[in-house]
């Protein structure tokens, strides 16, 4: 298309993803949050386009992150658990499974274009040796394989490991502290390490993939000490604020090595706000309830392309997008093709980005764990199964101050023969059921089950990977342990089946 | 301060109120509608001040229109009711009294300074010929006295008149046409109006007043033809793009008129949008319920300041505010003082617009009728009254979808005792009430109530103009109806206590 055709720079154009962490589509200034505290990504999206109907894979980190980087549904690519029906599940430190060998990662592919490959944040992609983003074609880590949880007594359970590419240099709150106040200085060092990496890669010519992904708007939340108590919103706000802080300094160094041109930059995050910490938590806008749910709250998601003399400037874009686009997408700038081998649940975005080609007919899948909960298209959103919490007495409430009769249901709940259809132009947050056996609601239902059963025809769900989980295996002696005098004793291997009770 | 010492200009600055009709904060792209369709409003706030905490003085169209063009809240300037407790009140057209001469209608003062004053769109303070805008300070007037509902048969009840200036010139659903289909070009008349009415002072160079008040956003929404149907949110947001359009016409025609500089545009709304029309209606956002309550989604508005030149583009102000500031604010532009002999419950905006000094005292006072029902003081919101909804059986639902215990009461519910507290700041929706007797809380509380008690110690409530109805006055035979042959003949006067079910 017509953006190869005026593509005269020999290197290829780099790639930067920037995934946040449970942020919500309504914690952006541009987005309507109240605060307005995030000026970097609203310039961003000034500059750039503004992509509102884009979506996560699914509603929890772990399954969404691995879509993202495999172009793939969690169903497909093994993130998910099929020790109970539709449940979420994740990888925490205990977990036996990650990302499969037999999975195409998109470092891997974007290496065959010579590209250079860094990964600075969270990977969630499993935590065992097999699993290290090192071995799934990143070149370089600076980060951890899980959420930064804790403190732990390191003998029930080992705090999170941090490694530099191979090895393990320190642990959360260890050497990399987090304070109990909320203090931490991950973001500034997650910040210079993208500088340092886009520095280097800019002497050497070569051109690179980023994916950046800062998890201090993940609970615990945390900020460095500049920028704590700063926001309107308490410490979510001031973690937020530095992100956004973050943003706009990576931005700015592209600009100022004037790579800004050949730099393609996606912003987004892995899930929905997650809405059970009360008032201390992330927004979710008008979209109703959150991480963890199937509803637009859990995945729709704060999302902005930027590209200058690309994208045109101030564009907003509604084609229904989702993280594993950008896999497709990464892949078309990279001048390559999707492997031919598997099925790919994304497509290249450049076509309406670059050109104003925008396709109607894109379906959103919305599962939790083995189940498919809900499918979007056009305007027309169809929930198949509804459920809105998981366990009562553990008060986690994932729609707080919200409820919609037959819809934020509690339990699991079916509704395979009149699916709920909700019309989100009108209705983004998901309130008003169409009546059954309108016009309207048969002809909305039919377009949407098109596209479903084609889906549900060709489906070859993978081998699930989050099945086993076994204490034995926790992080208890990274590589790298040695040399710090950091290796820990666990027990020994005793698999056990996972069970997801939220 | 600095804005008159740099002003040179030997005309005082005009001044634009636009207010809309029952449009939601969260209507506008700016503010998070995910439809984003409002592309000269989001121009405006770029150019401009986005006012994110600026209120409505009253949850309904008539107080709060009347609070402010007098600059006082509805419980001194009489557009309140003691018939029951709590009400809120408007001016249907049986109602019997409207704006006391008594009050100080704000083009009254502009004319002493020089000002030509026009209102185009809806009045609704009264429709008795004693209340027309040209015995209030008026010069010119193209629009109605109340809102445009209809058809009625002209037997029991007489469709609304239109006016220009002192005289009738048709009627809505007869001369002026809303379609069944909602088909109208009544917002193209107001645009015409407001362009021709600008150009006529331009040329005359005589400084101006325009209050522009289009009311397509109110039940039943009405949209020209070419704009039908673009919408992603049907009806409502068809007449949503035709405001904005007009929006951006009119501020256009200042740019290519050159007179940007020298006028001063308030964009704001007057009241929450209104929820009860199932998924056909506005939004508000993160708030909390709509229209008729005194949760934040109905009072709090979209609201932005315009004046290139003065105003720096893209500000965001957080100050709380108020329509009633807006008549302080066009004094202040006119270079008068608040007259003396009353109080007044605005002030002046131009020091936080123009010169960045920021109020953090201001309290917002937020009324159902008689009632002080909350106030807001920094982040603080407490509630002394709750209720969601007025008749259960009419199916009357303000809070669609929302359900926050203790708080969203169907029924009228003293907090007095132990006033409910927020924090707007990490909790705008109003879901997590502050734990009573916290440290917060105590602290919060005591920083409101430092306000009310000052506040309800001075308050002395004007004579309630809204306690009476007569179908006998209702628009029969207004001024001008014998030159069209459209003087009808209605009941004999009887007049009765009103009832404000809702
Ligand atoms: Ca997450
Ligand atoms: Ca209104």
């Amino acid at each position: 298309h017509a953006f190869y055709s005026t593509n005269s720079n020999p290197s290829k154009p780099n790639v930067i993803l920037m995934l946040m962490d449970d942020m919500g589509w309504g914690d952006l200034g541009v987005l309507g949050n109240p605060a307005k505290e995030t000026p970097n990504l609203d310039r961003m999206a000034s500059e750039g386009a503004l992509m509102t109907d884009f979506y996560a894979p699914n509603p929890l980190c772990s399954p969404s992150r691995a879509s993202l980087l495999t172009g793939r549904l969690p169903i497909r690519n093994g993130f998910y658990t099929t020790n109970d029906h539709a449940r979420c599940s994740y990888t925490p430190q205990y977990i036996v499974g990650g990302i499969p060998d037999s999975e195409i990662v998109l470092p891997e592919l974007l290496n065959k274009a010579g590209y250079r490959s860094k990964i600075i944040g969270k990977w969630h992609l499993g935590h065992q040796t097999q699993y290290h983003p090192l071995k799934h074609g990143f070149d370089e880590y600076f980060g951890a394989p899980n959420c930064h949880v804790g403190p732990y007594d390191n003998k029930k359970q080992p705090n999170i490991p941090v490694y530099r590419d191979a090895d393990m240099i320190g642990r959360y709150y260890e050497e990399f502290k987090i304070d109990k106040s909320g203090e931490s200085n991950l973001t500034q060092m997650f910040i210079e390490e993208a500088i340092a990496f886009i520095e280097k890669q800019h002497q050497t010519g070569e051109q690179f993939f980023l994916y950046w992904t800062p998890d201090a708007s993940h609970s615990p939340h945390y900020a460095s000490k500049s920028f704590l108590g700063t926001s309107q919103r308490e410490l979510y706000g001031d973690a937020v604020m530095e992100l956004d802080y973050g943003v706009g300094q990576i931005l700015g160094k592209l600009k100022e090595l004037q790579i800004e041109n050949n730099t393609f930059v996606f912003f987004s995050s892995d899930n929905g706000a997650a809405l059970s910490g009360g008032a201390y938590v992330g927004s979710n806008g008008p979209f109703l309830c959150g991480k963890h749910t199937t509803f637009e709250g859990g995945m729709r998601e704060p999302s902005i392309a930027w590209w200058p003399g690309r994208i045109k400037p101030g564009k907003i874009v509604h084609e229904l997008g989702s993280l594993m686009d950008l896999f497709a997408t990464a892949v078309d700038i990279a001048g390559m093709k999707l492997p031919a081998d598997r099925v790919y649940d994304g497509s290249s975005l450049l076509p309406v980005l670059v050109d104003d080609k925008m396709n109607k007919n894109k379906t959103i899948f919305y599962y939790r764990g083995n189940e498919l909960m809900a499918a979007r298209r056009g305007m027309y959103k169809a929930h198949f199964w509804t459920w809105s919490e998981g366990i009562p007495t553990l008060h986690l409430e994932y729609c707080p101050g919200m409820q919609v009769e037959d819809v934020t249901t509690r339990n699991l709940t079916n509704h395979m023969a009149q699916p709920v259809l909700f019309h989100l132009g009108r209705d983004p947050g998901e309130k008003f059921k169409l009546k059954l056996n309108t016009a309207e609601y048969k002809k909305g239902l039919q377009f949407i089950m098109e596209a479903v059963i084609e889906h549900k025809k060709t489906m070859i769900p993978g081998q699930p990977q989050l099945n086993m989980c076994d204490k034995g295996i926790m992080n208890w002696a990274p590589s790298g342990c040695e040399t710090l005098n950091k290796c820990l004793h666990g027990p020994p291997s005793n698999p056990f089946k996972c069970s997801w009770p939220v």
